[in-house]
């Protein structure tokens, strides 16, 4: 038995050292094109297709948005993207239960970015594995639901370890549900005390504002860094 | 790229078939000992600790019951359960995904399950891979609760595919969400017309005594087979 389990963790290894590699590629390749990743990720029905759409919604005048829906199965919110007009691709991933580095790669490939400020992956809904594997992406957002509870960073802590931002999703039904939101980002910032914090809800619309602010923000920045950079080679 | 993906696979299928063997190993440590295991799947936060208390409610008369809480990281659904005086322990994944048949099979030894009739596994919060290992469980229970949507078995159609019984949790959630109870059933019984489907409620009580009595004929199916076959051999 020792044996066998020594096995996976070199199987695991070599895949995440070979990750780690695709990940550097996929970085150069946005950096070339000016392009902007998003990794979000979250548990099935936490809210990520919502949030794509309240991005849209309120930075589609200023950017050039594309989406990489990644599931295991089905195009049910390919479907629900493309009718805003945004540019989508729906990746299957074989039942793979997360998306990797060169799968991203080849998503953008397809999509062919050079015309794309920012393209937002939409991970596998999964709270575990997509945290484990790096895309390469500028910023990794994850969502915590309401419904869901706030215990999930003591069991899911590498999730809210590598995130850069956190979205609470669907405050509204705070009253049904017996979460504490100071228990819930206690929790978060004991594991990652970096974490941007963001209470939202999609039905009542409370604080998408704010959070595609911060996030237009992390956009800009990268442009003028990117650009300031350029000026002095 | 292609040799890399071709590699995964093997391994993923090496895997797999160490995991058959294992499952089977465990099958018959459990037959030995007149032991019934259930394997509980479902997203985090859908409600699988709250079905086991109800589980323990109202089965704990008829049968000594034990709990095996596999978490990535975490005891707080061991002090749970273990609060109502009931046999529990908790595993460390590690981080990994989900439980397979070997380390299913570590737990039983640790717990000495000669003297328990019913053993529920509470697996990683996780809709992908835990489907995926078999751990030589007698039924297989999923629960989907309200808040994620009744869109779920299009997306992550093998958990759906190899569960015995679907739990329909949070109804009592049914007027907040957009949840249709017959697109939910149809699309699940669409991949699996042997699926038994409960709708159930652990705020209102709904459902429970139903699931309960299902669970109670499972058990009692099993010794009825195993005496049987004793007596003929």
């Amino acid at each position: 038995m020792q044996n066998r389990s020594y096995r996976i963790v070199e199987v695991r290894e070599q895949v995440l050292a070979d990750n780690g590699k695709a990940a550097e590629k996929n970085r150069e390749c946005l950096k070339q094109n000016g392009s902007f990743l998003v990794n979000l990720m979250g548990s099935p029905g936490a809210g990520k297709t919502s949030t794509i759409l309240k991005i849209i919604e309120k930075l589609r005048e200023k950017y050039r948005i594309g989406v990489m829906e990644a599931d295991a199965d089905g195009d049910t919110d390919a479907a629900a993207i493309g009718k805003t007009g945004t540019r989508v691709i729906q990746l299957h991933t074989g039942g793979l239960c997360h998306m990797d580095a060169d799968m991203t790669g080849r998503g953008l490939l397809a999509f062919d970015i050079k015309d794309l400020d920012l393209v937002i992956l939409e991970n596998v809904g999964n709270l575990v594995c997509p945290a484990e594997f790096e895309v390469g992406a500028d910023l990794r957002i994850m969502i915590l639901s309401v419904p869901e509870g706030d215990d999930k960073p003591l069991k899911y802590p590498l999730m809210f370890s590598i995130s850069d931002a956190l979205l609470i999703s669907k405050t509204d039904t705070e009253g049904i549900f017996d979460f504490s939101r100071d228990l819930a980002v206690q929790r978060a910032l004991a594991l990652n005390p970096d974490l941007s914090v963001f209470f939202v809800s999609a039905k009542t619309g409370e604080g998408y504002d704010e959070f595609c602010r911060f996030l237009d923000q992390k956009i800009s920045a990268k442009r003028y860094l990117s650009a300031g950079k350029e000026e002095y080679e």
